[in-house]
């Protein structure tokens, strides 16, 4: 009732008279009352007009299930919803959820993260209040070998919720970092559980520097949040909801094709790299060439010197002008 | 110090006295007398001669810890043992303790399975006392789509015991069922923890038909027991130790060169189907044609019917004369 109560007051923006959300949710008056105080002790600012009714002045910079829910518009992506003001790591409680039969959209939430990681093991730091860290449960019937792709659609997802939210200039540094003016604002790990020729379950776990003022020493060359480029702070439970609303969206199209063909255009639209110098580092070996986007299965083609295209699709690739690489 | 006496007194065969198993294990008489004495109580039946010592006339058809521990001759695979008489799945067992942190070679043993889980989301009967079944945790340095020959590294050790130890003619039905006159004998599922482009942990979990003397109506005319075929029961932690050395010295070739093509001789020498006829499922065709073995990546080498020659590297194979196809 909570998360319906907030979302007709968010949604109305007006006064909602007390009699109507008693109709509307079929609970008595008396209930209402209560859960309009109980949001109230939480933090909410919900004004009471006699014979106008509520309306919600604001909300706490909150990720809790109710603010997130309340927003949400998909059908299966963050549907249920499990929050923690505190956990070691978002991954790691969903794959568990997952390994006892969670459904694919079962979205983890944490306030902070006490031992987030980012891909190849390195940590992916996650400060209460300010962070926004989440791990969605996916069931794709994939074969192993696909899943990079998920990676990518989730980065192409929180460009493009950043970019319609903000209006800022988001794009991709392949596969799946999101970046602002040369610098990393988010990262995703996908994780799975699979045998040789099925995929059992994937973890899509994402974190977004949404309203740090200052990072440590060591990251401040290479991260920006949301607050930095945007001089204001932004409300995180918002742009959760706009991810989902992108990733259901971008996940549906290449689920019913099995590859990235139809987001091609958008990803490689949003790709930072696209025409210019990169430095790929494999095992082993290291050469430049310039990028010219991806392919349908997420790979990234690289033209050498002597004209020859590559399909990278493991190891890093360095961008000219992005991270400090210059 | 019960895995060393029981070591002591199998590879001796003789009797060894008391006196010189208190000087090797460093203990007091009266600890060698307990242990023996516990023993005893298991089902361990050992003969106690004056002046001459003990000696071991016969073990229970135990696979517990000291059963098993006591015969490897490995270096890593089977360290630690983990047994259990009664598990839901030694996969599961295994794959939590892997994300836990257990090293490679940790051994999950189960004496009866109540939830054993086969390829593609099949069952796997393990009745309490007759079976095999255990699960091997590995860390190997390897990309996700390496996986699968893990799962042919674990069938060929499983035929090469078996034909080392019973002298059985064990054929390997790819990608690695272990087979006996055309009927099966073990499986092996291999599931992951990965990342695009890391494994973190498998867990290579096998089922071997040890004792059984009789199949459920649906199984008679496809599956088969070690017992089936000899006439006699065998013991199964001396298997169990076979495999684990065989696996070992096939998975170190393996990982130090990354693919097969150090075992190819020797997987292609038990492979039923090799110059067979064999009927190809993958999702949506179907075509038959002749098996030409493996090639270094684990895929099965088909020539159709036109002289093209396909890599199956998924979907099912059947082959004729086996599991009943004719």
């Amino acid at each position: 009732m909570r998360e319906e109560i907030l979302r007709i007051l968010r949604e109305r923006k007006e006064y909602v008279s007390g009699q109507e959300l008693c109709e509307t949710l079929g609970v008595s008056r008396t209930a209402v009352w209560k859960c309009i105080r109980r949001l109230e002790e939480e933090g909410y600012e919900i004004e009471a007009v006699p014979r106008s009714g509520y309306r919600l002045l604001g909300s706490p910079d909150s990720i809790a299930e109710e603010e997130v829910a309340s927003r949400l518009t998909t059908e299966r992506m963050g549907h249920p919803i499990r929050y923690f003001a505190q956990i070691d790591s978002t991954n790691r409680l969903a794959g568990r959820e997952a390994a006892e039969g969670a459904p694919e959209g079962l979205l983890v939430i944490a306030d902070e993260q006490t031992a987030g990681r980012g891909r190849r093991g390195r940590t992916w730091s996650t400060p209460a209040g300010s962070a926004v860290a989440f791990s969605l449960v996916l069931r794709p019937a994939l074969a192993p070998e696909s899943i990079s792709m998920v990676t990518l659609v989730m980065g192409l997802a929180v460009a493009q919720a950043v970019e319609e939210l903000y209006g800022l200039a988001a794009g991709i540094k392949w596969p799946n970092d999101v970046v602002i003016n040369g610098r990393k604002l988010s990262g995703t790990l996908t994780e799975m559980s699979a045998e040789a020729e099925a995929v059992h379950y994937l973890v899509a776990g994402t974190g977004i520097n949404a309203n740090m003022t200052a990072f440590p020493e060591e990251l401040r060359q290479t991260a920006t949040s949301l607050t930095l480029e945007l001089g204001r702070s932004v409300n995180r439970a918002e742009l959760i909801a706009a991810v989902m609303r992108h990733f259901e969206a971008d996940y549906d199209r290449f689920t019913a094709q099995g590859d990235l063909a139809s987001l091609l255009p958008e990803y490689n639209r949003l790709l930072v790299s696209r025409g210019k110098e990169v430095r790929v580092l494999e095992p082993g070996h290291e050469y430049s060439g310039t990028s010219h986007g991806i392919d349908e299965r997420g790979r990234l083609l690289v033209e050498k010197a002597d004209g020859e295209v590559t399909r990278v699709y493991a190891g890093e690739v360095s961008v000219r002008g992005i991270y400090g690489y210059v």
